[in-house]
């Protein structure tokens, strides 16, 4: 079944982020068969959706914990070990199969409705995760964590992972919509011989390796003090040789850089939480010049509090600039792509993050009827992606398509009732808090 | 006439933060008579109006250029010279005092739809200003540029500024809506004998002088050169004596600080365009702890695009933590502080800002039933500071009093139609383009 949808622009986020004027996106099977000026479409006798505004990919988040939803803004402003101490663990201690479910089922309405199609996740409960995904027709490359802590075996977390990919195969749902990876929460909480094992498994199964690599100036000394580096002792046990994505990277030297572009990692580049919570500025420009893939993630709700990847897209460009006191260091397409296509390379996956023949036909359309395109839509390219970026935004977003099925109309989500789940999203929060 | 408004959740923004659960608002002759708990309230017959979701005061945007709605983006991300030389300076050659007016009433719409009431503001046909924002019920401080280019008499500017106030005196409009004030452009666009008229002039109507400080690192260089440092060529002159507010002042030394403090000088800390632009970090929290008065503001939407003081409330957290690697150096309600009653006091105005009786009524009204408030509104007060700061932000402003008076209700202008504006605002930026 073949459908095309019309808009008066469209910016596919190819590499040259072009921007297509009196476009079409031609939907066959769910991938894209065309994305060009209407002009030059092939010849079609599909029913056309006839789009007013402008027409981009659903963002890629490559880096949350989205069902921490429910413990958004929980202590507030306490400083990190305190509020991890304190707040968070308890809480999490409490958490139930059900609290997850219905946590990521709000963090992923939420993310559609803010254009965001695909998210990483890493989190407890991960069947639920996927669960919640498929019911809001959202797009998901999950797995639950592999961590060593008191009371948690990380053999038998891997193995569980093994378990599940190998009854499910790596991708399943309708689109695909669910990608299965290992999800090895860093090197300062894991030994050796764990992410070996991890790097192992994931390699046998074609799997992603997702991992929290150089966060925290002061989390990984020990790490650091044996191997030189985080990244290279993720090299040492193999785990840079397959499907790996390192959220945050902050703390890398020119050798690391160098290393993750030979080995091919991806980057998931999370300026807000690293500002936030003052992990430092994360070396975007050299990681871009060096030619990593990287993208942008939100992290957790808990701690960055919103599942907003425009203002990630902003703030990865400001924080560019400032760093490098270069105010042309990052422009408005280049932090685009990061949220679109790169976000897709970090991930390793090809068939994501632009609208190009044989990808999936998951997008977004924008409303323009606002004043952040205060000029209209007859303005020089540069012009509406400036609109775009710097000013539209999120709130902007008002239809949203996954596998070229719509699964937000108007701003509201099609297959869920977000009154229902905010009423169950407070009952768990309260439990979690009691 | 009097009214009460009763709402579950009240920020009154009081130098304390407070949140007032169960609380009121009522309201006489557009002044706040009591805000509190409807515990502690006043017998009162007025008619009540049951909000449902948080009251906050109306922001204050304390350094804006708003009918630059009309050249937001254009030029795209080129370096500022060029962006000046070859697109703005050409465009606002071409500004007629209708386009003036169109880009105010758009700005105005725009501002009050994210909760900003009062915005600080200077650009040319400040007349036009006036009367926009006397359109749309908005607030505003605002004075024509004081400035020395060729083709420009700064004498006739300062000239026409005095004209103005003594015909139409300091205030006035319903609710004192529009308050005049000098605008010296800055130190470096100005001899010092303009700015010494200028602060003469001012002193002498007790007006407020709003002047660019210490924005860009190379823009001063003649003026630190001679007098040591910008705020000190400005103290001088005698321009620190009366009531002053200078936006951005990113480039200080501690003297600079100390001598602000001394003299009670405002500052409108811009850090998107500070950011954008790769000004630097202003040093907020030095600022905050000589007890200097700040306040935020979005600066002019040609360069950082949206009026949304939201964001730069959470910009002015993250930049204050990143710069001092201190996650705890600006917490939300600071933050919230910053663009409510600091950007009042910076503008020595202690009729605004905050909730407390004798000062304006000047409100929003916050949708709570939203994922940003995903724990409900049952939560502890730094948790629900934590949603609305770090989550909520503008999209979730609901409806917007001034003055008492409704003018944002459902997100939308109750006087002015938002899609004729635009379609003017349009026309208007066709022209300035070509």
């Amino acid at each position: 079944m073949s459908h095309r949808f019309s808009a008066p622009v469209i910016l596919p986020c190819d590499a040259a982020c072009s921007v297509i004027r009196d476009g079409v996106v031609d939907v066959e099977g769910g991938r894209v068969t065309y994305c060009g000026p209407a002009a030059d479409a092939p010849v079609s006798n599909a029913p056309v959706t006839a789009l007013t505004g402008l027409v981009v990919p659903g963002l890629v988040n490559a880096h949350a914990h989205s069902p921490m939803t429910l413990l958004r803004g929980m202590g507030g402003d306490l400083p990190l070990l305190r509020w991890l101490n304190e707040v968070i663990w308890p809480a999490e201690a409490r958490l139930r199969a059900e609290d997850v479910r219905v946590g990521m089922l709000l963090g992923s309405l939420e993310m559609l409705r803010n254009g965001i199609t695909t998210s990483a996740e890493m989190y407890f409960h991960a069947e639920e995760m996927a669960e919640a995904v498929l019911t809001t027709g959202g797009r998901v490359v999950l797995g639950g964590p592999i961590i060593d802590l008191p009371g948690l075996d990380w053999k038998s977390m891997i193995a569980s992972t093994e378990r599940w990919i190998d009854a499910d195969g790596l991708r399943f749902g309708p689109g695909e919509r669910v990608e299965l990876s290992f999800a090895a929460h860093s090197a300062y909480m894991l030994p050796p011989e764990a992410l070996r094992m991890t790097a192992e498994s994931a390699a046998a199964r074609g799997a992603l390796v997702q991992i929290h690599v150089a966060e925290a100036a002061n989390e990984d000394t020990g790490q650091r003090a044996e191997f030189g580096s985080v990244p290279r002792l993720l090299d040492q046990v193999g785990l840079l040789d397959g499907r790996v994505v390192a959220a945050h990277a902050i703390h890398l030297s020119d050798e690391d850089i160098a290393l993750f572009a030979t080995r091919g990692v991806g980057v998931a580049h999370c300026p807000g939480s690293n500002a936030k919570l003052a992990s430092g500025f994360a070396r975007l420009t050299d990681l871009r010049a060096a030619s990593v893939p990287v993208g942008l993630g939100t992290d957790g709700p808990a701690s960055n509090d919103d599942l907003d990847l425009w203002e990630e897209i902003r703030l990865s460009a400001l924080f560019a600039r400032l760093s490098t006191r270069d105010a042309t260091a990052i422009g408005a397409s280049d932090a685009l792509l990061l949220a679109t296509r790169g976000g897709a390379a970090a991930l390793g996956r090809d068939d994501l993050g632009s609208l190009e023949a044989g990808r999936w036909a998951d997008f977004v359309h924008i409303e323009t009827d606002d004043p952040a395109f205060a000029a209209g839509l007859a303005v020089p390219d540069e012009q509406l992606l400036a609109n775009l970026v710097w000013a539209a935004g999120s709130r902007t977003v008002r239809d949203v398509w996954v596998a070229g099925e719509q699964v937000v109309a108007g701003g509201e989500s099609r297959h869920v009732d977000r009154a229902k789940v905010q009423t169950a999203a407070r009952e768990s929060a309260a439990r979690l808090r009691a």
